[in-house]
């Protein structure tokens, strides 16, 4: 517990963007000014603390007032800005020699921080800036997290923000792929995002009434999915949505996924490539795959995410005031409670085959491959 | 617990109309149908039992079937149609000598609901309908509720469908308001649902970024609120939004609302009526009232409210094949559990003046009156 | 005809704000940045010129820069701040004495805008903003007006901005309360903007399948009206939508808005008021009013309007290089045109009764009330 | 002209489906009932008067009422579904020896039409469609087309339906795409649909804000491209949208779609694929590509789709009751007006690459790779 006044906190954003990010950055700015505190906004993750040498034209750590965020609620994406490389512990930098090495500057980002006279860090991010969080936290920054990944596969919190945005859009394409799929009497096979957990997939494909969906946490055997939709098939009814996780895999075969540098996987082939594929050959039936991906990422968070970011936002600035460090906000209904960031990271919250949700499909009918 | 076999269940929708239930008739209908029973929907309530007589062209009593509920998951009202009056214990009918008396009918149902070889029912329902539905469970009928109410203010259960997506659309129309208020220099009072719970009111005025958001659980001083906005002025941002629920009162005053017949309120005045003119008086300000009331209750459920209505719907199905009956399906993050109908009903759920999103609100500077 | 070279240009907004007066915003400066032309924003329709009494925090003429309208394009509203009040021709002002005074302040505008060494200016407003203009290009100004109106009933141009946008939510608001209307026996009386021309409710109406319209270009007699609803009126459908103009009114009557003050319309009394308390006096049915007002302004401009609103700003800055002055640009199928400003102004562009969309009503069964 | 008094009416859609059918559908079968006519839907294209071979358990031929059409205006799809198959005219069939031929069955659906008694057709659809439409026209039927395409590229009428759905959801996606790729400072490459013309990538592009914009009317250079967005690049603006037509391909090079079979063309590794893979070549720099294809076809028609549609609809039959046979509906602002479909078949409606609204994109700045 540290219970040093607080005058000025930073916040800044880490990884991929996820709908309610701004939010966030709203309620974290609005609740520590209204404690009369300073709020600094780093830039792209925490390279705007690496001035001047990578910012010469602006400022990589800016003041943020209330007019800078009052009407930033709805907005995607992170008026910060975010950064996928530069994880600040294996930085990449040229050597005198032209060669690319990777580099800590942690010291560099805690040093910063005393130059700019941040107080206190609100980082928000996945489990890798959450790590990183940690690892500052144990460098002697008084440091809070808030949880951010639109697959809500974070262990330690019930939801994250963007998730229910994700969904929301991914259900809409389904729906707009059902009616061209029926009028064509085609299999459209539909991608969204979720590598190791089926979050998205499962909550869309179930809203959206999909025939079929594939989650990495149920291997699917294809021959048992063209069955059921073999045996689904009518006169009226001759078409159908398969949802695929792009983590879903076969049971005899293998992540559609492969790692291909540290921590950064790559789509192989593709979970609905593949699907389709061998359904338009099982089935004798023209099978389209849409990949929905990118597209889930963007957009204005929906009234659930908006509220839910904002909760986090203000309960990250809370736990400081109360001298928390080294936590993460989560939410457990119907509140927001801190958990050591240690107690978070590195666990992902995957679905259960035998929850609620997933029972609920099957007894809609809908197939889950297995 | 009841162990009899079912083979023919009944459903039905009563009071005013929520998203979603139409997503709940779906999975009703689709799990049961799955178990091999028989669906027959109850038209208006509870008035379709009463053949011949009310329904002399069609029938009032319909079966469901697979291609009657496959693409009705988002659609609003209900296919069912539903009614406010006609409560069949306090049926209006006309006595030989003309004058009209309220009659006791629910013997009728029960005998037409064994015309018809109905082993159990499904009552989709608010306070009112469950609290029937506890009426036949008491009668022999074996019976379970889901719970409707787009105000969230049942007790027994986290959360309602349709709720979500009156938040929504709330929301947006108070960001649609910020844009003209904003131009024009006003204070736009907009008024939402909420005779007795403020849910709609705290959730959509949070999430819209609004300056006053007034309560029934957190009674008023508008010489504070004038003041709060008085202060908020300034010359780039001279316009302000209060959103203001149905029932909320001034600390010294009285509800809005009056009960006008049994059971029913009405509103006096109207709460935006009151507060628009007050602040427009103390603050020499023009100020603007939109009322949202009616525009709440319609629409395609969002994507949340549909994945909640399917899983109440698979829910109930579930709760009778295990032999319950008198209970009603609540939600109980994650999971949906059974309470007994009589715990839940009569209890309002409001909203805790000290709660986490009242607490975030006044963290983001939004004034509640007090 | 204006050839002089163009080194600085101003752009401003007037009267209620409509979707798409960003995009016209954005559209002016990116094409005159591109000519190598500086561009000003004047703030609050010309009041942003009065400086320094008016505005002394802030400057009332800003420099607008590619990353000032590079996002602007969906936002609602104006960036530039409108204004209903201070016509700079009849600008209310105090008297040493105490009294309000209407005060030609025309000549300070024009002199301000010497002062900021303003070469053009575009002007966006409806029809008083455009009879200003037109003032100022009498005393020499060199300006360009774009016509602003969500009624759509400006003469000249085939079509406005913010106008698409206006029918395409209330279109959304009349499907969510046939749900209602549907579910509880209703009738559903909506109100939606136009004083003079009946456009929207057209529209709307036809669009959002109202089983009524009524617009002020056809006075209505509500005996036909309540004829047309009872003979409609079925087991099935006993409910309807009356789409109603703010300045609909009955045949034997007057308009329900009065002027109140030059040049300015109170609702009086309200056409959706009377409609709905005599419907339901006649055909003793419940009958509830939903006014759609402030609702319709606000808002992000449809993809339409974003569209046509980025052409009609493009063509105004070509309007100047091509040297006109003491024009409008219009929109004629499929080009923009320059029309004289004089030959737009004071005529209104009303529905014809004859109109093949006011047919295509009639033969969807919709009733005009005539 | 044929002024034989009509009784019975068919009604059918063929090709891809486009927001708005079931509007066209809804307003042929509500005005030709009020003139005291049956209407008649045929199914899946012209195949639902091949019974009883083909539809062994449904009619192929079904009345339609005004309580099948009411509520369907919003619907995506098409409720008598169409085919892009079996073209009557080239109709697949196997012969006794087990080859598939194709065969001339239009004199079928001749005799068809006389023994369901239908006086008069409406039928809906593309180029194709219409093309088979004057054949059966020749043959005796009395037809009446209506456009249906929705790349908008039909020549003989000013728009088409669902080209605004289309467009719109193209720039919701767009936009979408600009906050991820801001984010993660990424190439986006939007493919939407346009085989031969661009108005779809042109439309959405401007409203999108793209950086370029890449149609078939304009043959790129893909150096030109990689170069503005060259200078584009800021460090504040790192990242680019840009939006190219399936059909788009560069100066030196050949269209990106082959025919592969009769009538039929095929994505030939995609516009999108070679745009995104020669970008990130040329600058280094992290290039993603996005499909839109499918899910542009589906949804619910925007108010402004729905209103065109229903106008198309009535004034088919309109033309119908005044004896035209032979001619398609097109819009001529503001009008409906019959034209012979030989004069409106076989030609496309291109992109004027000197037309204002490509003039509007390049004074916003966008390139359009010439």
């Amino acid at each position: 517990m540290s219970t040093t006044t607080i005058k000025k906190i930073a916040v800044n954003t880490g990884g991929g963007d996820a709908p309610g990010l701004n939010a966030v950055i709203k309620a974290v700015t609005m609740s520590a000014i209204q404690r009369g505190w300073e709020v600094y906004g780093i830039r792209d993750g925490y390279n705007g603390i690496f001035l001047p040498t990578d910012y010469p034209n602006h400022d990589g750590v800016i003041r943020l007032t209330i007019d800078d965020v009052k009407d930033i609620t709805s907005l995607g994406g992170t008026i910060l800005g975010t950064t996928n490389r530069g994880n600040p512990l294996r930085y990449p930098m040229k050597t005198a020699a032209g060669a690319v090495v990777e580099v800590d500057r942690s010291d560099e980002i805690v040093e910063g921080l005393k130059r700019y006279e941040i107080d206190a860090v609100v980082a928000i991010g996945g489990d890798g800036s959450l790590t990183m969080a940690n690892e500052f936290y144990k460098k002697g920054v008084r440091i809070v997290g808030v949880p951010k990944t639109i697959d809500n596969d974070l262990s330690g919190t019930s939801i994250t923000f963007g998730f229910d945005t994700a969904v929301s859009f991914a259900t809409e394409c389904i729906d707009r792929l059902h009616l061209t799929a029926k009028s064509h009497k085609r299999i459209m096979v539909v991608e969204v995002m979720g590598r190791y957990a089926g979050w998205i997939a499962l909550n869309s494909g179930v809203s959206g009434s999909a025939d079929v969906i594939l989650i990495p946490e149920i291997p699917y055997d294809i021959n048992k999915v063209a069955e059921h939709l073999r045996a689904s098939f009518t006169e009226e009814k001759d078409y159908a949505i398969v949802v695929v996780a792009e983590g879903a895999y076969p049971k005899d075969g293998t992540y559609a996924v492969i790692e291909k540098e540290a921590g950064k996987a790559e789509r192989l082939g593709g979970a609905a490539d593949r699907v389709a594929a061998e359904l338009q050959g099982l089935l004798k039936k023209e099978a389209r795959e849409v990949i929905l991906g990118h597209l889930l990422r963007g957009g204005s968070p929906t009234t659930f995410d908006r509220l839910l970011s904002l909760r986090f936002g203000a309960a990250a600035v809370r736990a400081l005031e109360e001298g928390y460090s080294g936590v993460m906000v989560a939410h457990q209904v119907p509140n927001m409670i801190y958990i050591p960031i240690e107690e978070a990271v590195g666990k992902m919250k995957l679905v259960d085959p035998n929850s609620e949700t997933v029972r609920t499909g099957r007894e809609l009918g809908i197939c889950f491959g297995d």
